[in-house]
C-alpha cells in the first residue's frame, strides 16, 4: 500500500489526514462521503475509494456498515504514552489530604480554566430532562416522599440499576444494592465493612485522590502496585504481594481508572479474581467510569465475572448525568448487612426525590442515548486535548490515550515539579490537578491530570497553550 | 379562691376542665369566649371571668393578650413521671445495632400504627410550599446546581441559618456553618472530628439510638450520666467522671433530649460548660429538636453561652420540616477544617437543588409560622398521647412531660420486658420503641418511646389502648 505521494489517491488520503490532524475532524466524526471528496477533489470513485481504504488501512477512518466512513481516533500522536508505573514495595501510610479542599474550591471557581477536577460540565451532560423529572417528583410526589428512605434507598432506583446492569451480564437483585451519597460514600462504606483501622488495602498507582483521602480518613494503609496506562495494574506485582504481606482488600478501578484511563482486559480480571480467591480478599470495584467506554462494548466489571461473590461494585450517575445530585450505589450480597448499618449509624440515609427522579429518568428511557452523546463528546475532548498538549508541552512529555471516562494523565521531563507549575498557574487563572495527589508515596511530582470534562472552547484552548508554556519554561536546561 | 361546687362559677370551671380531660379540648386550643361561656351556661359576664381567672389559677387556662383563654396543658396527669435514670459508673462498649434497621423499616410501613421511630408524619408537616420551591429550583437553577456544591455547601442556606440562629443569641457566620446529611452525618463529623477509636464519651441516659448507633460504628466507648427527665443530667455526677477518668468529649442534647424531652436550664448550661473549660473537653451539642419547644421562649444552645469557643453544634431540619431532604447542619469555629477534610473523604457533599430550594424557603419568611403550627400540633399530640396512656396503660406506669419535641417516655412496672412486649405489640400491627436501645448498658428492658409524630386519629387511639392492654397482661401479677 505504500505509495508516492503524486497518487491522487495518497493526495486525497493526505487531505483527510490533515483535516483530521487539524482538528476539523474529530474522533467519532463522520467522514466526507466518497460522493462528496468525488466532487469537491475532482476524483474518480474508485480513486476516492483507494483513498479511505488506505486511511482505514492506517486507522485513521473506520468505516460503518449502511453509515459511511466516520474518523477512528485521533492522528497518531507524536507523543509517547507513560511507561509502567514503580510504586514502592512498602505499605504507605496515607496523608495527601492537604491540597484536596483547595482543588474542590478551585473547580467552583467559574473564573479558572477547569482543567482540574474531574467534574463533567453542566452545559456538557445537558441533563434538563433529569431536573425537569425531579421538578414533577416534587409536584407529584412531595408528600409520599417527605420521609425517610428504607435503609436501602429508593427500591424503583433499586430496579432500574438492576435491570441496567444485566445489560452487561451482571446479575444483581435490587436487594443486593444500596443507594449512596454518589461513589464517594460507597467506597467509604464497602472499606470499613472489610477492614478496621491500620489495615493495609492494595491500589493502583497512580490512583484517584478522592479515594487515596477516604482511605487517610478511615486510618488505612496502602500497598501501591505498578500499573501499565493501558491494561491496569501488574498482576504479577498484585500475586506476590498477597502472598507475602498481609493485604486485607484490594481496590480497582475496573474501566477507565483516573486518573490513567487503564482497563484491564477480561482475562486479567479472570486472572485477578483468581489469585484474589486463592487468598480469600475481597475486591471492591469502583467502576464510575464504566459507562463512558469509546469501543464497541461496555467493559465487563469485575463482579459480572466473580463467581465466588467476593466483589463489592461501587459506582455513581455523577460522571455521566448528574454531579448535583450525589447519586451513587453499592452492590454487594455478602455485605450488606454490614453496609447498611453503616450507612444508618453514618448518614441514615439519602434524599428522596431526587432518587425518585433519577429512577423515573432511568425508567422512561433515552439514557442509552443521551449516554451515547456524552461518551462522543468526552472522546471528542480529549482528542481536542491531545492535539493542544502536544502542540504546547515540552519535548519528551508522554501522555495516556484513554479508551474512555475524561481525563488524561500527562508525564513531563524532569526536574519539572507540578506543585510549582500548579501555583504558576493559578496565577494565570488555570487549574489542573498535580501528579503527587494521585500517590500515597510522593511519587509523580512531575506527572499532572487534564479534565476533558468541559466542552472545548478557545479559553481551554489557549489554556492548554499557556500550561505548556509554562511547562517548557521550568524544563528548558 | 377555694370555693364550693354549687358557686355558678366554680361550675364553670368544672365544665371546662371537663372539656380538658376528656380531650374535647386539647393543649394550645382556644377556650369558648367568655361571651359564648355567658350565653351557654346562662350565667354573668363577671361570673366567666371569675370561672377562667380560677382556672387560669390552676395552670388549666391561659390568657393571651387580645386573643383570649387557651388551654394551657392538660389536665393534672394522674401519672407520676420517672425518677432520674441510674447508669452505671463505668464505661461501656456499644453494641445496640441488631434491632435498628428493623425500627427504620417499620416506620417505613403503613401497616403498622406509627408510635415507633420519631419521624414526623408528612401530612402533620405539610411542607407542600418547599416542594413547589425544590420544584422551581429545579427548572430554574438546573444548570447552574448540576456540580458539586462548595465544601461546606450552599453558601445561601448557610447564610439562613445563621441569620435564624442571632434570633436565640447565637452568633455564627456561614463561614463555620456546613451542611450535612442530616443530624447524623453532623454527629458523626463532629465525634471523628475530636475523638479517635477507643475514646470514651459522656452522654445523657437513656439517650436517642441513633447516637448510640453513630458512636457503636465510630468504636467509642460511652459514659452514661444519671439523667433527670425535667432538667438533664446529673452536674455532680458529670463534674466526677471528668475528675476521674478520661473523657474526651461530651454529647448533650441541648433542648428537650431524645427520649426523656429533659433541657437544662441555662444556669446548668453554665455551668456545664464552666465545667468542661475546666478539663479542657469540648462539648457536642445535638439540638434537633430546639425549634419545637411549646413554651414562651425557645431554649438557649450551649453553643450561644459557649464563650471558649469549644462547642460543636449539629442540628437539622428533619423534624421541623423536611425528614425527606437530609439537610442537616454543623456549626464550628475551632474545629471546621477536620470536619470539611472528613465530609470530603466519606460523601463529597450533598445534593445541590434540595439546599437552594431549603435557602428559598427560609428566605422568603413563612418558617416561623410553620414552626408555631407543627409546635401547636405536637403539643397537642402529648396532651392526647398521655391521656390515652393514663387510660390504657397499668397502675404505676410512669410517663415523661416534655416541654418540646414530640416523644414521650414510658417506665413501666417490673418485671414488664419491652422487647417481649414489641414482639406481642407487632403481632396487632403496632409499632414502638423499646427502651434498651437507648442504653449501651442494657437498660431500661421496662421503658418504651412513644413517637406522638403523626395527627391524633382514631387508629392511634387505638393503638395505644392495645398496647397498655397487653403491658397490663404482662404486668399483672
Amino acid at each position: 500500500m505504500r505509495a508516492g505521494p503524486n497518487y491522487r489517491y495518497e493526495d486525497v488520503a493526505q487531505f483527510i489526514t490533515t483535516l483530521v490532524d487539524n482538528g476539523t475532524l474529530v474522533v467519532g466524526a463522520r467522514a466526507p462521503s466518497l460522493r462528496a471528496v468525488c466532487r469537491q477533489r475532482r476524483i474518480s470513485l474508485s480513486t476516492a475509494l483507494q483513498a479511505y481504504r488506505l486511511l482505514e488501512d492506517r486507522g485513521v477512518l473506520e468505516a460503518r456498515p449502511q453509515s459511511g466512513y466516520y474518523v477512528a481516533r485521533g492522528r497518531t500522536s507524536a507523543l509517547r504514552t507513560p511507561a509502567i508505573s514503580q510504586p514502592p514495595a512498602e505499605p504507605t501510610t496515607v496523608a495527601i489530604s492537604g491540597l484536596l479542599l483547595k482543588l474542590m474550591e478551585y473547580a467552583g471557581d467559574p473564573a479558572l480554566v477547569p482543567l482540574g477536577c474531574a467534574i463533567p460540565s453542566a452545559e456538557l451532560l445537558a441533563a434538563g430532562r433529569l431536573d425537569r423529572l425531579l421538578a414533577r417528583a416534587a409536584r407529584v410526589k412531595g408528600l409520599r416522599c417527605n420521609t425517610y428512605t428504607e435503609p436501602r434507598g429508593d427500591a424503583g432506583l433499586r430496579r432500574e440499576i438492576a435491570r441496567r446492569a444485566t445489560q452487561w451480564g451482571q446479575a444483581v437483585s435490587p436487594q443486593d444494592i444500596a443507594i449512596t451519597c454518589g461513589c464517594t460514600e460507597a467506597l467509604s462504606l464497602a472499606l470499613t465493612s472489610v477492614t478496621k483501622p491500620g489495615d493495609t488495602i492494595a491500589i493502583e498507582s497512580p490512583t484517584y485522590f478522592g479515594v487515596l483521602h477516604t482511605i487517610e480518613a478511615l486510618n488505612l494503609k496502602v500497598f501501591e502496585l505498578p500499573t501499565e496506562a493501558a491494561t491496569g495494574i501488574d498482576l504479577a506485582a498484585l500475586a506476590q504481594a498477597l502472598k507475602m504481606r498481609r493485604i486485607t482488600a484490594c481496590l480497582f478501578a475496573s474501566s477507565f481508572n483516573n486518573p490513567l484511563g487503564c482497563t484491564m482486559p477480561d482475562e486479567k480480571k479472570h486472572a485477578v479474581l483468581e489469585v484474589l480467591a486463592r487468598h480469600e480478599v475481597p475486591l471492591i470495584e469502583d467502576d464510575t467510569y464504566g459507562d463512558i467506554y469509546f469501543g464497541k462494548e461496555r467493559p465487563t466489571p469485575f463482579m459480572a465475572l466473580d463467581r465466588r461473590g467476593s466483589t463489592i461494585y461501587c459506582s455513581s450517575f455523577s460522571k455521566t448525568v448528574a454531579p448535583g445530585y450525589r447519586i451513587g450505589w453499592i452492590a454487594t450480597g455478602r455485605h450488606m448487612q454490614q453496609v447498611l448499618e453503616r450507612k444508618h449509624a453514618l448518614t441514615l440515609c439519602g434524599p428522596a426525590l431526587p432518587q425518585a427522579a433519577l429512577a423515573d429518568f432511568l425508567a422512561s428511557g433515552g439514557y442509552d442515548a443521551h449516554l451515547r452523546r456524552i461518551r462522543r463528546a468526552f472522546q471528542q475532548n480529549i482528542a481536542q486535548m491531545t492535539r493542544a498538549i502536544e502542540k504546547a508541552f515540552p519535548e519528551g512529555t508522554k501522555v495516556t490515550r484513554p479508551a474512555g471516562g475524561f481525563v488524561v494523565w500527562l508525564e513531563l521531563p524532569r526536574p519539572l515539579d507540578s506543585r510549582v507549575l500548579l501555583a504558576q498557574a493559578l496565577e494565570k487563572g488555570i487549574c489542573f490537578a498535580p501528579g503527587d495527589v494521585f500517590s500515597a508515596s510522593d511519587r509523580y511530582r512531575n506527572c499532572l491530570r487534564l479534565s476533558c470534562a468541559h466542552p472545548w472552547t478557545a479559553r481551554i484552548e489557549r489554556g492548554v497553550a499557556t500550561l505548556g508554556a509554562l511547562a517548557r519554561s521550568q524544563t528548558r536546561p
